[in-house]
């Protein structure tokens, strides 16, 4: 089911972000607020395709119950959902995939399905590498849907634009996606990325 | 539980909307999905509050869930969702509140609980006076969750602001309410006004 990535996160990335559960529970909830604000975009804009709409509004709920399930842990843990930030991750493939797109459609498609593929990545790293095991179940519990909405948004693109099309965009924007969170610092936070190490690499240095 | 409105909807608007039932789908799909969007960009930029956050999640879910049912009789009686339009009614209550406002999230906790007073009083209408059944059903079961979401936000808005300051504003926003709706043009729109009077006029008048 997965999508090849053109970068792969280290393990040590999921054992470093988890020094900082709240932060990352915190931007985490604030991914699944955004997934669901953009499944619903594309709702609202291409909402003509009946199949697209009910599929996707389905996805906007999935990701809400989502920020619930992970925003009803941090509070439980004593933490707070954080000030919105700037996603630069997002952000940037948004920015850098408009410079080329012909169809912006299907590369929103696109975009998100490589968002989604991503996601899953970390997940099943935060999952098998967190020390703590409940949230590495959280992440468990949650690779199934990332899994099957990437499928759905890979499905949607193949269902509206030619075949050839999608595949030769999609490993345009593989490249972009790897070279953009490659290219992102570490942060406690779902797409952080390893530019610069980690910011603690001192205080593991043998004494 | 109702909110006082300043201005009434006569009867007649919720026969002559049930003229072109698609029309008045279609636009109820996209006030819930903007319902939705809303309550997720509250909970975006004010999550600090957990309170909120969890109540307004739970809601931007309901409005979903409202989406798909109403999606759904759309496509079983053969429609589709239309391209995404302007909403003057929602559009004019935040442009024309922010000329007077101190607190804008106060201002949008007013004005989203007004909204949900005007969609109860239509919801209200139509469920009596829809000569079909089945859409008068729609309207009927979906009277009580509008009635919910608007004592939520009036809640809200109590628990983070003084009382006296809630209750001059909702007064100012009130009357600003039925000024603009009153002044907007009939259309197959849950929120469209009687400016003008009805289109088909004409066609009703004795031969």
């Amino acid at each position: 089911m997965g999508l090849h990535l053109d970068w792969a996160t280290p393990a040590e990335w999921a054992e470093r972000v988890g020094a900082n559960p709240l932060a990352l529970l915190s931007d985490h909830a604030h991914c699944e607020l955004k997934a669901a604000a953009s499944a619903q975009a594309m709702v609202a804009k291409n909402g003509q395709h009946g199949e697209l709409a009910q599929a996707l509004s389905a996805v906007a709920i999935e990701e809400l119950e989502h920020f619930r399930q992970v925003h009803e842990l941090l509070l439980e843990r004593g933490g707070r959902l954080a000030p919105q930030e700037t996603n630069p991750y997002a952000e940037a493939l948004l920015t850098r995939s408009a410079a080329t797109r012909s169809r912006r459609f299907l590369d929103r498609l696109l975009v998100a399905e490589l968002i989604e593929a991503r996601s899953l990545e970390r997940f099943v790293l935060l999952a098998r590498h967190l020390a703590d095991p409940e949230l590495a179940e959280l992440y468990r519990s949650l690779m199934a849907s990332e899994a099957g909405h990437q499928a759905l948004f890979a499905r949607l693109a193949r269902s509206l634009y030619p075949a050839d099309e999608v595949e030769r965009r999609r490993g345009e924007l593989r490249a972009l996606e790897a070279d953009v969170i490659a290219g992102l610092p570490f942060d406690y936070r779902v797409h952080s990325g390893l530019a610069g190490g980690f910011p603690d690499a001192v205080s593991r240095s043998p004494e």
